[in-house]
């Protein structure tokens, strides 16, 4: 039987579109003479809020630098139509980008680039679709995660969706992008190791069935696990079998051993009621301090109803709907040529589109952030040309890209660029932060945005300015594509 | 930096309540005194119409032909609580389970068992996770094509989701699952080549970018890939820049070589609309054979509505919608204990819930469909003990599990038991189809079901019987369990 595996790298993940593209960009051998920009940013954020958290950025770094074509590679790119002069400089190509990010768990908004690359048109082309794939689904989880993390309201949730996970890489770094987002762990192992996520366990239901009763299979893993004693209790009846067993097994297995119980889980049934009954037996019986654990198809929705409804919940363990986006199952994130470089220049490129929020803006640029210096909130988001230097202003004139009359002037600012050199001629400049830095950054910057740019439902529009000179550039170009080419 | 990278193997791949309940399981070293039998089934398909096509067994197989644990994940699970008896069983286990599967692109239905395990809980319990993951995914996919493909009613329909995917791995069995579930093939370069997938392209915005002009664009791209020449032409306007671009260089570059070209994409606007002016344009222009191709967020629903517009497509491209489900995000499978081994015979298991329909049927299956002999439709599928053969008679009285008054008696059928063998003693019995007999397969076997069942909305339930003495069984143990425990 041939293996149906793969893969000894990523470098062959992509849309064949873009090897043709760049076999084309290639040209016969001159590839440092077609220098290009291209930025990775996304349009807009169907039903996931106001803002989006920005993940992935670390495996697409890896998978950047173990970039490199085998013979079996080369050979299905030549069977399939690429000239043998490409194949050859794919056999010794030095990846030699130059790309900056947004970091890891920053808040990001619609039509910012998330990351920009710029480097010979054959390698920006042949990257497009991992570094999208990658970015894309990370920060997917990522912000959905946020939003049920910011549902919970303090309480713990974990990511314990590896059953339903859309594969293996999916289950693992989606693991990892939910932890940026905020979740205190996750219950998949081969994430917790190798990874370093806090690991979160329970008890199945398929453990109790092993036994001829509910009391049995308790005292069983309480004796196994006393340290990390978690009961699922909705096997037979919550109030009425469940929690009177795990009470018992508490005090007659655990107790004895000088051990306190962790938690119990409930699976079924209503939860927010069971909750508050739960909550109130286990105080009676001595147990404060043992956690009400809640699972069963969760959501940032209903989290947030069952909170209103006075659920008495420390963790919810969250699976499916948060792993694979659940009612969002993708990230809107598109790949657009900025601009290419002309007697040595930056020459901007635009597309028009019939859609106008479709045009992306063109341009190599900068990202700020400008934060109030009392409040310590982001107040817009500004992008520059390269050459622009906010920081050192102390006010700013921001005007609505659309509606130019819209106008604000901002004083008692910090401004922050937020696009990071990543890779400079191909090497990696960039020092990660730990994974739980990470999240604790994406915390802090959440807790940096307004209230009203946080809401679930119709959040505020936050301000994403151009600066006056990208405003130029940007309509100056569109005025030149509309004058050249007819629309329909 | 400590690099964030996985993985050997799969082997864990797995919720930590897995590993605490196999620890359990495995006793201090006689595995082979708890045999158990688990079924992976699923409920219900929201949202995925009346049937599934199962798809990811061959991956699971890989997976468990795989199955060790190095000193690594030994030494992750110590530290987790897992006792060294456990640990040091792990390190030679020998995987013996007997395992049996519905084939890759069969139609099944909730509460079939779609896999079968018979094998030491220990390594039952084990392996949970991993196969769920797989079989999960696959299935989701598989599914999501076949309306897909259906909906295109003939038309050609290519997977081209990549970017959107979740992770690599989604990627490539994404395709794959795709291809089963009746795609015409992928624009994804890795998973054509890893799995001999038939690879389709077509031309990016992005190429087309980089030059002065649409039409030096298209003569570049007609130069470089004569054989395979779909231009995408929606960049300045279908109708007035792209579509007469495309039919000049069709003259100017492929005519002089004697070559046709394969197709011209259309990626926004009005895509009934345009596909009827581009067709027509086509054909008067001498290109009747150049395909119309559309993409731009397709899914069933959209694909459905512009054939009833009249839309002229020859092939749907249909990216993210695709590849991760879309509207339905996960697949709702579960992994239930069915029985277990007591006094060298298997005592059916039977877990109560609330919801009648969570209960899952107890012991060691077989499923039988029943096709009937004239019109070579699949009548009603079957549940049976392991031990009653349907094959040799030539009339049975189905009867409604829940509804039993309602019954029916078939004549002039053929039976087919679809549990194949495929794992006997750990060892692989079962020899894979190519994926293009798998396609071919699942065609066949859905043109196999009633149009009242393949309906998109709103299907016709198909009957899923149990024998009588299945029936028996079931019944028994839930008015046992109903009598000996209270619910709440």
């Amino acid at each position: 039987m041939k293996t149906e595996k793969f893969s000894k790298n990523l470098s062959m993940m992509m849309d064949f579109y873009s090897a043709a593209a760049a076999a084309h960009a290639f040209d016969g051998g001159k590839p440092d003479e077609h220098i290009v920009w291209f930025d990775l940013s996304f349009r807009k954020n169907p039903k996931l809020g106001g803002y989006c958290i920005t993940a992935g950025l670390r495996q697409a770094v890896e998978i950047l630098e173990d970039l490199s074509f085998g013979e079996e590679d080369l050979c299905y790119l030549r069977e399939q139509g690429c000239p043998e002069a490409f194949t050859e400089y794919l056999k010794t190509m030095r990846f030699c980008c130059d790309i900056r990010a947004v970091p890891e768990g920053t808040p990001v908004f619609p039509n910012e680039p998330v990351v920009r690359i710029k480097g010979p048109a054959v390698q920006a082309l042949l990257i497009e679709t991992v570094l999208m794939q990658t970015v894309n689904f990370q920060s997917l989880i990522a912000t959905k995660a946020n939003r049920i993390v910011r549902a919970a309201q303090g309480r713990r949730v974990v990511e314990f969706g590896a059953r339903r996970a859309q594969g293996s890489t999916a289950a693992v770094f989606g693991a990892r992008a939910a932890y940026i987002g905020g979740c205190a762990g996750t219950t998949c192992a081969e994430a917790a190791m190798a990874l370093e996520i806090p690991r979160f366990g329970s008890m199945t239901h398929n453990f109790i069935q092993m036994f001829d009763s509910e009391y049995e299979a308790f005292r069983a893993y309480a004796k196994a696990f006393p340290d990390q004693c978690v009961l699922l209790i909705d096997a037979f009846g919550t109030l009425s079998s469940g929690l009177p067993n795990a009470i018992r097994v508490f005090n007659e297995v655990l107790a004895p051993m000088g051990k306190r119980p962790v938690g119990v889980r409930i699976d079924s049934g209503d939860l927010a009621y069971l909750s508050k009954r739960v909550r109130r037996t286990l105080n009676e019986a001595g147990y404060p301090d043992c956690d009400v654990i809640a699972s069963n198809a969760l959501d940032e929705h209903i989290i947030s109803e069952m909170i209103r409804n006075g659920a008495r919940v420390d963790t919810f363990m969250v699976g499916e709907k948060l792993i694979t986006g659940g009612d969002v199952s993708y990230f809107p994130g598109v790949y657009k040529l900025v601009a290419r470089e002309k007697d040595g220049r930056a020459e901007p490129v635009l597309q028009l589109s019939e859609n106008v929020e479709k045009i992306v803006t063109p341009a190599p640029k900068l990202l700020w952030r400008l934060y109030d210096m009392e409040t310590g909130k982001a107040t817009a988001d500004l992008l520059t040309t390269e050459d622009e230097d906010v920081s050192a202003l102390r006010e700013y004139r921001l005007f609505d890209p659309d509606y130019t009359w819209k106008q604000k002037t901002v004083t008692n600012f910090v401004a922050r660029q937020l696009l990071e050199p990543i890779f400079e001629d191909g090497k990696r400049v960039y020092r990660f932060p730990t994974l739980a830095d990470t999240r604790y950054y994406c915390a802090q910057q959440t807790d940096a945005l307004w209230e009203e740019v946080l809401r679930f439902e119709y959040p505020h529009n936050y301000y994403v300015d151009l600066s006056r000179k990208l405003w130029d550039i940007k309509n100056d170009l569109i005025r030149k594509l509309r004058n050249g080419e007819s629309a329909e």
